[in-house]
């Protein structure tokens, strides 16, 4: 716990205890705790608690085989957990989104199956053994590259999210969707593997006066963005590995760029082409889509990376409270520029603030697990979360986003949300401030 | 580069050259690289370079919308990476076990479709919501709980390896197969979520005189297993979350024990009973399996932990080299006991060894990667890893190991392995030392 948690200051509600329950030893077990975690075996006598009579089937019989799944897939019963689209979003599937189950997700990575998806011309399919990659402009050397020849360089793995700058962005004008899949699931976290562009550049040299890149995808849109060389030679990769396999076709395979931090979509998916240049292109997806439209009608362009940002994903609209007792809130935050510093949780509507734990490691421009204790006494509550990056800024209201940008724009929205919390336990999206 | 890289006791093949590589700068790419990491522009003419003629369709056309996969697959271009199984290893598929594709996975999670596999009666499909856990022996408190009261214990995540100590076992007496997969793909990495046992004994209390727990699964087998105390209380931990999302059927939906870097056929999949006794309880499983014979007819028995181990994934028999110049050797190292401390290695028979790069972070038992440069001249090699984790403790040669343990052994096989590399690139199995 961080030590200055117990500042009056921020002084927790009383309801955020976490300091209550893990001062509190064994000893907790007797009173509230136990009927809320669990049963004594001498007091339960009913099937909720002690399931359904007899032995169940899974006990007495021999299950499938090794081998019946070379591929595994997850229990029927979690068949829920998909990612979703909505229908009106977009004119068509081809240029549109799925939306990851963030409620439903433990840990910090996404599965690869539940990645959210944004495609501009559907999902191209690519043959890897026909796919090249081609550098030029103003490099020393203009060269062509395999698939192998990539895998061939000096490997890194990093653990990064991806979002799309559109994610919360249908809040701008006060729509209020009823899950947080919807609200906040244009994010996901991977470990991805693949090469420096640091590295590559090496092989190809880089000409002084270079000051810009594109990145050209290979799918339909020919998805089209401009790079300053800084951001190049920061932390930019070509990636190849996703999650322990290749990148999943919906996701570039088989290579992506990867800018981390910065706009999903600049992480040029199916990546075929890499031009240097001394200026910016002002491609389609830089001019007509990706840019903020501000209250006095101007545009603002080249807003690149995703400001830090948080959400509570239990409870949530997906994950209503399940009456009085003991429970572990837990939600996300993440940072463009750099790692979380802190997050702070309120039950109130922001009057009173306590500081969550953050799960470890955290690891910059990931996804950062908070978790915080909570007491219900089944009262209503208006969650929300706020996260502090480690460069100072903390994630803004609504309100105050608004005072600057309007209502007009689609992108970053990373303002705090609220969830009321019912007495029943339900939880509904509300925006207070 | 660790600083005593450079000292002339572990002086460097003449081929292994990280540092002449990342010393070169741009200038590297006119040489030699050029031609094995990718082609000049210039200079390429053939179809291998520049790929099919012509625009290829996945950029003619659009590609699949969103929502046509809600759950997500790997692209059918890599349908050959899958687990494997081989039918003579035992006596039905459902006391077997299948394989992870080592080779061919990248960083150091495994995707839990290809988490490798290991039943005593076949996969148990369990319905969460009749799935009961039962703590009951010396505790201060007989508890029954549902998966959803698990759910509200504060939780923790870690990334830990989960090995069976069979892996390797056919190669005691000599056998060689022909894949990494069945040499070493007894082994997986995950992130997992749940709840330190310490957490959940905080509920039920714990009797002064607990010294042992039995964990029983809820499978056709029951697969029982006896944990000493000290273990429970270091870092044991109830898990329903693998990278991501819930537990996979194969490894224990919806709850299973997590005990970290020890055998993990004691990380009872499907729990259903954990039991706190005085001593332990002898089971099946620890007296006719998972005990190890020795040369002189006794056995060993409660050989927990999982020694320091590596394997060499590329270059390897499924990966062979593809002509002269530039490759990134790469493969794993892990240790039960902690974290991987250094790894070395060897392409000619373990004549001379060079420290390999770590990829960060190195989590304490999990999967480590390594990776090392090569630039191959095309001569036959001998490539070997060796791992040496935080305790000092270095991996042993199979020698050393049937030196003490003879040959009736399955389990506790970490020997070094030896790869050979011919002149054509294709690799073999040898057993060298």
């Amino acid at each position: 716990m961080p030590a200055d948690d117990a500042k009056p200051a921020r002084a927790a509600s009383a309801r955020l205890d976490r300091r209550r329950f893990l001062a509190s030893g064994a000893g907790i077990a007797a009173g509230a705790a136990a009927a809320a975690l669990g049963a004594s075996v001498a007091e339960a006598t009913t099937e909720k608690k002690f399931g359904p009579p007899g032995i169940p089937d899974w006990t007495k019989q021999l299950g499938p085989g090794v081998g019946d799944k070379p591929y595994g897939a997850p229990s029927p019963f979690e068949k829920d957990v998909i990612r979703r689209t909505v229908d009106w979003l977009t004119a068509s599937r081809e240029s549109s989104v799925s939306f990851t189950p963030i409620a439903e997700q433990t840990g910090i990575i996404t599965p690869s199956g539940l990645h959210f998806e944004r495609h501009h011309a559907g999902r191209a399919e690519i043959d890897p053994k026909a796919h090249r990659l081609v550098v030029h402009g103003l490099v020393e050397r203009e060269m062509i590259f395999t698939v192998e020849d990539i895998k061939r360089f000096p490997s890194i793995g990093v653990v990064r999210f991806i979002e799309c700058p559109a994610n919360g962005g249908m809040e701008w004008r006060g729509a209020q969707l009823e899950r947080c899949q919807y609200v906040r699931g244009m994010i996901s976290c991977s470990e991805w593997t693949g090469v420096s562009l640091r590295t590559l550049l090496r092989e190809t040299g880089l000409k002084a006066t270079a000051t810009w890149m594109l990145a050209e995808g290979a799918d339909g849109a020919a998805m089209t963005r401009s790079v300053p060389i800084q951001k190049v030679l920061d932390d930019a990769m070509l990636c190849y590995g996703q999650n322990g396999e290749a990148i999943r076709p919906e996701q570039g395979y088989p290579l992506r760029l990867l800018l981390p931090g910065w706009e999903g979509n600049m992480s040029v998916k199916w990546l075929r082409r890499l031009e240097f240049g001394d200026q910016p292109w002002h491609t389609r997806e830089e001019t007509s889509k990706y840019t903020d439209l501000m209250p006095d009608g101007r545009s603002r362009q080249f807003t690149w990376f995703m400001e830090a940002n948080s959400v509570v994903t239990f409870p949530s609209p997906e994950r209503p409270l399940d009456g009085k007792g003991f429970y572990e809130m837990t939600g996300f935050a993440w940072s463009g520029l750099g790692r979380v510093r802190r997050v702070d949780v309120s039950i109130d509507g922001g009057r009173n603030w306590a500081t969550a734990r953050l799960g470890e490691p955290v690891f910059p421009k990931a996804l950062t697990r908070w978790t915080m204790p909570l007491r219900w006494n089944g009262e209503p509550l208006l969650v929300m979360s706020r996260a502090q990056d480690e460069t100072g800024y903390v994630q803004p209201s609504i309100a105050d986003l608004r005072k600057v940008r309007g209502t007009n724009s689609i992108y970053h929205n990373n303002s705090m949300l609220t969830w009321h919390v019912k007495a029943g336990g339900e939880v509904e999206n509300v925006q207070l401030r």
